[in-house]
Formats: structure tokens, C-alpha cells, sequence
């Protein structure tokens, strides 16, 4: 029997649909071939893109210059190679609304190996990871006109990802994004942070999948997905900026578990994680949300916004708490 | 160099991405095996499904009873084996927000053929289609605690669709859902119909694809995906029921152009449409969106919100517009 859904604070709306559920091998991604071989983002394929904006190397923070690239890198950010915004963007016009595409969108390579994904990758791996989150999120919302950076991983062909080799991506944008300028301007309509009373609620809930000193990751009791997670600090704190060296580290210890976890469970299926933060706004509360891809949005969710999900979130937190407890420090 | 987009008159957007863009044949679906085979939509199969709530057939509407199914229909309506919701949902708690999963969901398959898709149905199976639109959702609309009435079509297993018999779907909820809540907050603080005023505008721009009496078939300045197309009617109508037999014709007419002019064009690809009226708003105005599904919303868009199409919309609209006019009446 189904049950409509709210989100905790947001219109927005599930059906939980557990009649329609499928396998979860239904889900798998099958390799695709030449998953195993080199491709541009390679260590030793370096001048096969544009030039690294910054290398991360033996904890230096390094550039790539004309006729001399770097070898030998921990963490790669290049230029997108057909980047969706440009900050050579130039004028147009339009009797609709239009501005120029101006923005800047980079490819952050987080490991020089093609075969590593990150449940591969060790706990220094992903408190650099973090680290480099953080910097370049900080760097281009430094940048003259930029309103947001959006900060997200695409991961399989399924999620969007055009190559096999781990990375994530970053848009930085000249606007805040309708979503985030509407979830805050809810957020701001309320008497406390919803975030802060959602982690309260959830941290003693049958949904809490991990929690470390810093973070909790729990499947939210209107997933849109089967098997969606979301991050969340403990405190409260609006940005990626906000979080010192060592919750930074929490973070990576979190993102881990969550998909080193799911991949036991279900095999490798593709996911996004998306950040969610708001540098000027201190009443926001940062998130982080992975969605596995094993559905599609078709023409219901298309026509209203609310997302048929066949798998109950309670059912899926049964599902990985097993495994998440056997991989607890 | 890529453009930002706003809607005509929502606070969503686009980006205009055409470095990035594909060549068509990309798109192309693979036929699966199995396309030609029979299924339970098939003519002679009519036991295999829950009985038909209204069966199209001569003129006729008539309903299966137990053991007796009707056979030699032209357009046969049963309940989805598989509801998302039910008439029957029972009650829930939760401290969280929560509502019984109460509605209905419905299979219309249009033609009793397998083979067919509607490019393949004539102006009066395309005319009768109409009607059974009409009827079954002013049918649901009518039930107890139904707020909106859901009518979509998933063609191709990568726009969700589980069957290759071609159908649609209609979900009837007893909410209304927070796209449309959203649009219509929009439109009642507007001195006048957007719909109106875009429709004249478009009739005489380059992204015009179509027109007959009563409906035009544009790709839309702000199309969140490549070969969007939306179909509009002229007149100010903002529900179905407001058509009559006429107006109907030349919907049924609009849609067949643009689905067949589409696929002339490019191949079979899968798409959805879906239908936008509101029954109890007059200020509304009726539209149709198609979405040929040819990329992914991936971290980005759900990050955002915002969408990046790597076809330009005029891009999209010459290409299509020969073919529209080879194929014009």
C-alpha cells in the first residue's frame, strides 16, 4: 500500500510505492567496455586537456603552465573541455529574458588511476578530496559576478557521466539557482533551522544509516530515490567553508560509508551527490545528497513534481544499516 | 557560447549549451527484442489484465464484467496492475507529514496493435484518443477527494515506459501537485495570461513548427531539453473538458504532426507528453509539453534546477520545420 510523502519542510512531495519495487539487481550498471582502459584524465595523458588550473601534489598546491604540465598529482582541476558556462561569454539579446553564459565549470580528476572509484579511495584520499572541495568552491565564488558554484559528482553513464574515470564537477554560476533561492526563502520564513531539528529527529530514527563526531547519513523519510542519502553536520553550518581540517575529514569519512556501503548492498550502480550550501546565508544548513540512478523521472514526475519511489526509505535503511555496522570504525 | 534562459514567465531556467551538443543519431533508441512480440495490451489478451473500466469500441464506451472481457475494441482503459495509488489506501502516522496513498491509476492503450505507435494511427483514431482523454479525466476528476488528474505518455523504455504496446498513463491525485501550484501562484499575480501573450508571440517566431485552426506546435525559448515541443491552443481554454469535438480533432491532429514530424526527423526516440490544465481555474491555459528524452538531468539540474540543452531551440525548429512543411495539410 502507498503513502504520499511530504518533505520535511519543502512542498514537495513522494509516493511510496513499495508494491512497484524491483530487485535491486534489476539495478545494476553493467560495465561498459573499455571501462578498464586509459582515457585523458590518466596520470601521464596530461596534455591531453586544457591546462590544470591547479594540481593538487604532495600537499602542494601547484599549475599547470604552457609547454610544461604536471606529473605525478594526487587531484587534477581542469577546465571542462565543452564547458556549459564561459567566462568569455558575450552579449545577447532576445525579446524573452536572456543573459550571456558566463560562468566557469570545471573537472575535478580525484585520483590519477583510472580503475580507483571512490570506495577505493583511503581515508588521506578523502580528506584531500575534501580539501580540494573546499578551495575550489571558495575560489570561484571569489570570482567577480559568481553567485553560486554548484559542486556535484556524476558517477556511471546511467548518472550522466560522458567518462568512466572518477570525477566530480563544478559549475560556478551568476545566479543564485531557483532551488536553493526557494528552499532558503522558506527557510527563512521559519522560527528555527529545519535542518537542525530534521538531524535531531532522524538521528534517533530507524533511517539513520552512519554517524560519525561531525555527520550523520540517513535514507530521509521522503526519498525521491530508491536508496537516496543525505549528509548532514551535526552543527550548524551554512557552507563548505565553514567546516575546520579535521570535520572536513568527518566529511570524507561520511561520503565513504555512504557509497562504499550502497555498493556492497546493491553492486555498482550509478549515483549523483550534489552540495548544497549558501555561502552569504547563515540560517542555511549545509547538506550533501547522493541519489542512486535506478529509475526514471518520466512523464508523471514531469507533470507535478512529486516522485513515484518504489523502495521505502525504512526498508532501504534496513537493508545497508547491517552493512554499515560491519564497516563501523 | 552558450546563452541563460529564463521561462517566459516562471522563475526556472535553462542554459543554452550548443558546444556540447550531439549529433541526433546519438539519440536514436535501440528497438528492443521482444518490440514486435504480443503483451497483455495486445487484442486477445483482454483476460490477462484487471478488468477494463471503459472499453472504446463503435462509437461505444462499455466496461468489462467478470468473465466476460470485450473484445474488438478500439481504445481499451484498465487499471494499472501496478498503482502508484489506490482507491482502497488505508491510513498512516508518522511524525512526519503523511497521507494514505488514495487515488487512482490508469492504463489507456491506444490502439489494440503492438506495432503500432501514433504516428502510425489516422486522424480518427487520433480523434478518438481525444474523447477518451476527455472523458477519463473529467471521469477521475469527478471522483470523491480527487484534486488533479495526472494524463502522461512514457514512449521507450529510456522515458519509463515497462511495455512497448504503446498507452498512456493517468494518475489521479487527491492533491494539487506543486508544479501546478506553483505555475498558477505565478499566473493570478499577472494582469494577464502569459500563455496568451507567448502564444502570440511564438505564432510569428522562428521556433513556430506547426499550426492549424486551433493549436500551434513551437519548441519553446526556454526548452529545458533538445526538440522540446509544446502545443498550445489558441483560444483561452484552461482544461480539456473546455474543447469541443472540433477543437479536439485539432489537438489530436497537433500532436500527431509533432510526434511524427519528430521522429521523420530524427528516428524513434523515446519521449514523454504530458498535459498542464487545472479544472477549477479559468485563468489557467491548457498546454502540452513534449520532452524527447535524449540526455539526463544529472548532478547539475539536481542541484540547481536549472537545465543545460545542447540544442538550441531555433536549431531544433529549422530542422524540424521542413519536414513539418512536407508534411502540412
Amino acid at each position: 500500500m502507498s503513502e504520499i510523502r511530504k518533505h520535511y519542510f519543502l512542498d514537495e512531495y513522494c509516493i511510496i510505492a513499495p508494491g512497484r519495487s524491483k530487485r535491486p539487481s534489476v539495478f545494476k550498471e553493467e560495465k561498459k567496455e573499455g571501462f578498464s582502459e586509459r582515457c585523458v584524465f590518466c596520470a601521464g595523458e596530461e596534455d591531453k586537456t586544457p591546462l590544470a588550473t591547479a594540481v593538487y601534489k604532495d600537499g602542494m598546491i601547484l599549475k599547470d603552465e604552457e609547454g610544461s604540465r604536471i606529473t605525478g598529482w594526487d587531484v587534477r582541476c581542469i577546465p571542462n573541455l565543452y564547458p556549459a558556462l564561459s567566462p568569455a561569454a558575450v552579449g545577447v539579446s532576445s525579446e524573452f529574458d536572456v543573459s550571456p553564459g558566463f560562468g566557469y565549470h570545471e573537472v575535478i580528476v580525484e585520483t590519477p588511476s583510472h580503475e580507483k572509484v571512490i570506495p577505493d579511495l583511503s581515508d588521506t584520499d578523502m580528506s584531500l578530496l575534501m580539501k580540494v572541495y573546499r578551495d575550489r568552491v571558495v575560489h570561484y565564488e571569489g570570482q567577480d559576478k559568481i553567485e553560486y558554484v554548484s559542486l556535484f559528482k556524476n558517477w556511471g553513464e546511467k548518472a550522466g557521466a560522458s567518462l568512466a574515470h572518477t570525477h566530480s564537477q563544478l559549475i560556478a554560476l551568476p545566479m543564485r539557482p531557483p532551488l536553493l533561492a526557494e528552499e532558503m526563502k522558506m527557510i527563512g520564513s521559519l522560527q528555527k533551522c529545519p535542518y537542525c531539528d530534521l538531524i535531531e529527529k532522524e538521528s534517533k530514527s530507524e533511517r539513520l544509516l552512519y554517524e560519525n563526531e561531525h555527520f550523520i547519513v540517513i535514507t530521509p523519510y521522503c526519498s525521491k530515490v530508491p536508496y537516496e542519502m543525505w549528509i548532514l553536520p551535526r552543527m550548524h553550518v551554512h557552507h563548505i567553508s565553514g567546516f575546520d581540517d579535521e570535520q572536513l575529514d568527518s566529511l570524507g569519512r561520511a561520503i565513504h560509508s555512504a557509497l562504499s556501503g550502497l555498493w556492497e548492498y546493491i553492486g555498482e550502480i550509478p549515483y549523483n551527490y550534489m552540495f548544497y550550501q549558501l555561502r552569504d546565508e547563515p540560517g542555511y544548513h549545509f547538506n550533501l545528497k547522493v541519489q542512486p540512478v535506478t529509475s526514471k523521472a518520466a512523464g508523471f514526475e514531469k507533470n507535478t513534481g512529486v516522485y513515484i519511489n518504489t523502495m521505502p526509505p525504512e526498508t532501504a535503511a534496513k537493508y545497508l544499516q547491517g552493512i554499515f555496522e560491519d564497516n563501523s570504525e
